[in-house]
């Protein structure tokens, strides 16, 4: 199932900008400062293997490349280009890029209609016009692409993730770009594609939703917008792609604050709040309403199977958290339903006593539980038919004091490793997913020891497929986001997912 | 004013058991397992300045303390005592405690009423008898008492903090108690007393509450609880308390599952979703829903000072941050109002160009701007009359990458320490409070050296009294959460706070 005409957009400029074998790179100051310089030094470190050719009149020489004078005297050709002069002079360089045959370029040059001036407006305008003639452009006013498999990279991104995954991000805020890359590469959302379109002269929201809607490495679709250029168009485009994808939008400026500050920083329509509400339901897009959620939820898109995910155990050393996740639980209409009697006296009798309980959520009385252990209870429960997915909250923390009692690092009596090599398991023989949830309670100045540890933690699970998050209600939110796209979307389709 | 006839609790015995000379530790093992010989470990550890007696019927020596096989056998006199001996010899130890003199004892045992069997029912009830002979009890099943002033500390606690401050905390959940005693070591929540209650076969929530309504080292009471005893009279209490003293209350077990999870935890009537959250409101407590939410606003309480703050500054480097905080702003009926013209354009004319906007919110359009004139502009919007507070935004991550291209470790070019203090005079010539935002969207495993900076720039905040929070949503939850409670004891007393 194709989501639009494949003339809409041109796919194959589009893969070449992706995936540049060459980048011209205009506006490179011998001295290091500025934008232009900026991405080479980040194309460099995150190792893009293509060919980088630095233009500005002045010539010399850079980071050991030759400087062009003029686009014109590159030898070979250029796929992209990325711009980054003056706004007075961008048109023209663009317009060079295009004859020399670049498929596309980015401009990460500002100066134009976010600055609200008839002069910003013109210069903006100027460019689209280029742009019609024949050579795609993101921006201006944007920190541009960044494609791990092909190596380009954001403005400041230079130590981004060269690992592809299936998540793709656009945006119309350079820093939420930045932002959101720099939180997948920890928190396990990896990227196909993210880009930075700023003030969308030429590709914006509508086209690229179309492209990522057919491109084979993207399963997931995230997007930050504070408002789109034609409403009908974007919302036709959406409710496609959200049958076949899901897509996740952070709608910024729905306040009218917010509405107010979306004009003088990307200049947009910002729009009404209770109609984009109802448009984004209507078209089964997934709604989020913080950087923080939109990656959460990225992550559980891409690390969970589709379905649905209504009924679930949780497993924590601890009776608060049992009932703190009961509570958070119903506040998000997700059931944690009691198991069946025999099962649950078959986990009571694998658990330390006094203080367990077994019959969801299941206490295991404290945080030191080995490994072996949680996996026979996990086992066990997922037996029960009214389990769907399974919760396991890690206080890992409290190893510490473990380390510091036998004067041994806290990685070492932290067993990660087993516990993530169990979890595994149990998914592959139950076939139903296992959520961790590793709050950190301990980050005073001396247990920097303990977030090394986590981060380590976080690695291992997330290797074997498991999503990690921080906190509870954060890995309920997005659980919850999951299983209402699943469920609406078989409704409008047909097609029940498991 | 006063919330209680005094009467009611036996301060003097409280006191000597908040602030024991001499405490016995009773059940300990010379192999240095159990909850006694661990207990002792953290008390040496966290530096109790007391003399410690460790007793068991078996004798020896333990850390260097030779062990009593009796009470009676101690030879001065005791004013505390820590029980960790089987359930079905607590009673015994208790009596020979109180026979010995002792002011009060923390039972760290479990295996009482929270079993729900006959026999935990009436080893309960054999402490409170003896209790109500002359000697207060903490617990059973418990983590005990935790006063940095005395050096008294929580079962797994060695390394708490031991500098007081004005936040009590009262739980019926030990691993609450232990978990925000780790959280407010480092979020700069200091302690005047925390107490793990567990069961309550003795002391719990109303007499404690009453206690702490009148203890003038405690200016804000946060409680966890699950179920209380006497509804009337603790209600009671809450209403008298909260008209002197913010009390935060995270109730837990709210939901249909969370009470069933109630009663297997602390064998706690539940109560009803509806009363609880009317009878809360009306008692003008605040209600919070999660251990970070509780943390996040007992912080605020104790450092934002008495006041409502319904109208504020937001600043930031980047603009979709300032739209983000618009929308949340507006989602808890905070205005971000746009300042007077000749105030916006003095700070505008401070700012970097183009990218930065200083209508409010306030994006000074990159994350390296100089504390200098960070500082001119916070002094500039302040004098704006319908500014109540300011919150700043700092994503001090983004250094890490000036740090990697000088060669130079993050901390020493991240100007935090600079921004501290610029911050802490703004506070002084303005009298509007500050509030940092420091998020961390770069946790990945070769940016240790970011987090290490960031709880280095947290203290050095907290020092000069500006609340933390890493998160937007988290600052402003909490701002709430203050306003509110100021405004509404304004109307119950005719009290109006600035």
């Amino acid at each position: 199932m194709s989501c639009v005409a494949e003339d809409l957009v041109s796919y194959e400029n589009l893969e070449r900008i992706f995936n540049p074998r060459s980048i011209a790179v205009v506006g490179v100051s011998t001295k290091g400062t500025g934008f232009a310089s900026g991405i080479m030094v980040s194309l460099k470190a995150i190792g893009y293997e293509g060919t980088m050719y630095p233009v500005n009149p002045r010539g010399g020489s850079y980071l050991g490349f030759d400087i062009y004078r003029r686009i014109e005297d590159i030898p070979g050709e250029i796929d992209f280009a990325i711009i980054a002069v003056p706004a007075s002079s961008v048109a023209e360089a663009l317009e060079s890029c295009r004859k020399k045959g670049a498929a596309g370029a980015e401009i990460l040059s500002a100066g134009f209609s976010e600055l609200g001036t008839e002069e910003g407006i013109a210069l903006e305008r100027e460019i689209t016009e280029v742009a019609r003639r024949g050579i795609r452009v993101i921006g201006p006013n944007c920190f541009g692409l960044y494609c791990p498999k092909s190596g380009i990279t954001l403005l400041p991104g230079p130590d981004l993730s060269r690992k592809s995954g299936p998540v793709a991000f656009l945006s119309q805020s350079g820093g939420m770009s930045i932002d959101f890359a720099h939180l997948g590469k920890w928190m396990g959302v990896m990227f196909s594609k993210v880009i930075s379109f700023g003030n969308g002269a030429d590709l914006r929201e509508t086209e690229l939703l179309d492209y990522l809607c057919n491109d084979p490495e993207t399963g997931v679709i995230s997007m930050y917008t504070e408002g789109v250029n034609d409403g009908e168009a974007f919302f036709e485009a959406l409710a496609k792609t959200a049958l076949i994808k899901p897509v996740v939008i952070y709608k910024g400026g729905l306040s009218k604050a917010g509405s107010r500050a979306v004009a003088s920083h990307t200049a947009s329509m910002g729009g009404n709040k209770v109609i984009w509400e109802s448009v984004l339901r209507q078209c089964n897009a997934v709604q989020v309403r913080s950087l923080p959620e939109l990656a959460q939820t990225s992550l559980a898109f891409a690390r969970i199977p589709e379905g649905t995910y209504n009924r679930i155990t949780v497993m924590g050393g601890g009776g608060a958290l049992g009932i703190a996740a009961c509570d958070a639980a119903e506040r998000m209409n997700i059931t944690i339903p009691r198991l069946k009697e025999e099962i649950s006296e078959s986990i009571l009798a694998l658990l330390p006593k006094p203080g367990s309980s077994a019959l969801n959520p299941i206490d295991v009385a404290n945080p030191h539980v080995p490994p072996q252990v949680l996996k026979e209870v996990l086992l066990k429960a997922a037996e029960d038919d009214s389990v769907d997915l399974q919760i396991m909250i890690q206080l890992f923390y409290h190893y510490k004091v473990l380390s510091s009692a036998l004067g041994v690092p806290v990685k070492e009596v932290t067993p990660y490793r087993e516990l993530a090599d169990a979890v595994a398991d149990v998914v592959r023989a139950t076939r139903k997913p296992v959520v961790l949830v590793m709050p950190n309670n301990k980050q005073d100045a001396n247990s920097l020891d303990v977030e090394e540890m986590r981060r380590d933690a976080r690695a291992a699970f997330l290797e074997k497929g498991v999503p990690v998050f921080d906190e509870l209600d954060d890995a309920l939110r997005a659980i919850t986001h999951v299983s209402k796209y699943y469920a609406r979307r078989g409704v409008l389709t047909g097609i029940k997912s498991r």
